[in-house]
């Protein structure tokens, strides 16, 4: 059948969107594979599919699905989209939208300049649960990368992330400390590993190398991850914009106990029809 | 404004078709970048105008665009996307169309079985028009490549090929040989470079390393060369079937003196309308 989609990014992380409320249509993994391939298909990082919730107290469920058909859990930037995407269509006139994701119920806001805030829950510091073998939680760790020694965070957003200080990340050694540090034995599951300069108390600079990815254009957990890390060694405040190769991202984190707060933009990029 | 266009592939290689025609639209470079930007766009090897011709005895002009926005001559898996698409949008009902590209004009025709049919001129042989330093003209040419003994075809198509003999394309050193290959000191406007497995004399599998570019899916100058040089070398019939990573393609030679014939397929993926 004829398919409408949305062809949308956060920040350079590209998705086609399709609504499953208006359309009916079984989207399976060989229609996924053949909507992300770049040149026989659509192309895109992940396919994002809308539709009616199985429970009554949020507004719709959103899958995520990997360019390979697997379904994935949860991804920042693809949850900035599906709420602008809800909103344009005008599926709801909400400016909070509650929705069931694999990962459970999320709630986003758009905010007055369109951009979207998301809850993107407590980031852990306990290093058994990132994993990372440590023998205390502390603020920042002592790391041997292939002989050089860093001083690092370690947190967890759901994924493990590590954060590496730079002078400047332009000229940083993400290609070749990367994947190095991503296999690194005290980070048991592998681990994302960020880069961070800090420019003054409200603003840095990150380039993350994505666990199982590589260098990505803009990684929504690793802003959250090496903000947290910064604000904890006291050397960031509470809220702070993160420059990424692919944009920039506002995150807040008011403190231990408390939720981190992503907020920026989704951008439709064109709409399209496909024969499936 | 909002413009249409079909995103379309030949072989793998794809094409934003825009048909300037119906829509009056002045493409600059800075739009060109923006369409074929796979993440922040729409995503495409090249762009691809279809426009109204400048003389009376052509049926269409049409412009090629790379990726970062100049302008390129000819393209034979452009030229089958225009031709379908000329007739899919119902811009002409002829099955023979005159085209006026940047390389002059070329004539295209739509086969029985949807495929389409180009004429891709003469191969040249003689080795200093390729450009290939050689003493003399000849079927094949000894060359040493990185100390090893090659035994290899020279043919120009407008672009010079080299055409080196495997036993299996599979397991061919596309990545170690092709970079080398392509700025050997005897071939002194670097080289595009074919690695042919002869099945048998109407069936080959062809892997190209283009110049500038690297491996890609399907190469049909590469195509018309490794046949060419095949026929020469008195190894394959005048009507070969070439198997290349994205698809196959149908190459007709009848010898010296006479026009290589590409017949092959060009695949409408959708249809898409973006805000420029």
């Amino acid at each position: 059948m004829q398919l409408r989609f949305t062809k949308m990014h956060g920040l350079g992380n590209d998705f086609v969107v399709i609504d499953l409320i208006t359309q009916r249509f079984k989207l399976k993994p060989h229609h996924i594979r053949k909507i992300a391939d770049r040149h026989f298909g659509i192309g895109c990082d992940q396919v994002l599919a809308v539709e009616i919730p199985s429970r009554p107290d949020v507004d719709f469920r959103y899958r995520i699905y990997n360019a390979e058909g697997s379904e994935v859990e949860q991804c920042g930037n693809g949850a900035r989209c599906f709420a602008r995407f809800v909103r344009d269509k005008r599926l709801t006139g909400k400016q909070r939208i509650r929705v069931e994701t694999l990962a459970g119920v999320i709630e986003l806001a758009i905010t007055d300049n369109r951009d979207v805030r998301v809850d993107m829950g407590e980031p852990i510091l306990e290093p058994a649960s990132i994993p990372f073998a440590a023998e205390q939680q502390a603020d920042s760790y002592a790391l041997d990368i292939d002989g050089e020694q860093w001083q690092v965070g370690a947190v967890s957003m759901g994924n493990p992330h590590v954060v590496l200080p730079v002078d400047n990340v332009d000229t940083a050694p993400v290609e070749r400390v990367g994947p190095i540090t991503e296999c690194h034995p005290r980070f048991p599951q592998k681990v994302n590993v960020g880069f961070m300069q800090i420019v003054d108390q409200q603003n840095i600079r990150l380039r993350v190398f994505e666990r199982g990815v590589g260098e990505t254009l803009a990684c929504g957990t690793g802003a959250c991850a090496a903000v947290v890390s910064g604000i904890v060694q006291g050397k960031l405040d509470n809220t702070v914009t993160v420059t990424l190769p692919g944009g920039q991202l506002s995150i807040h984190w008011p403190g231990s106990g408390q939720p981190v707060i992503m907020t920026g933009p989704a951008t439709t990029v064109f709409e399209g029809q496909i024969q499936l």
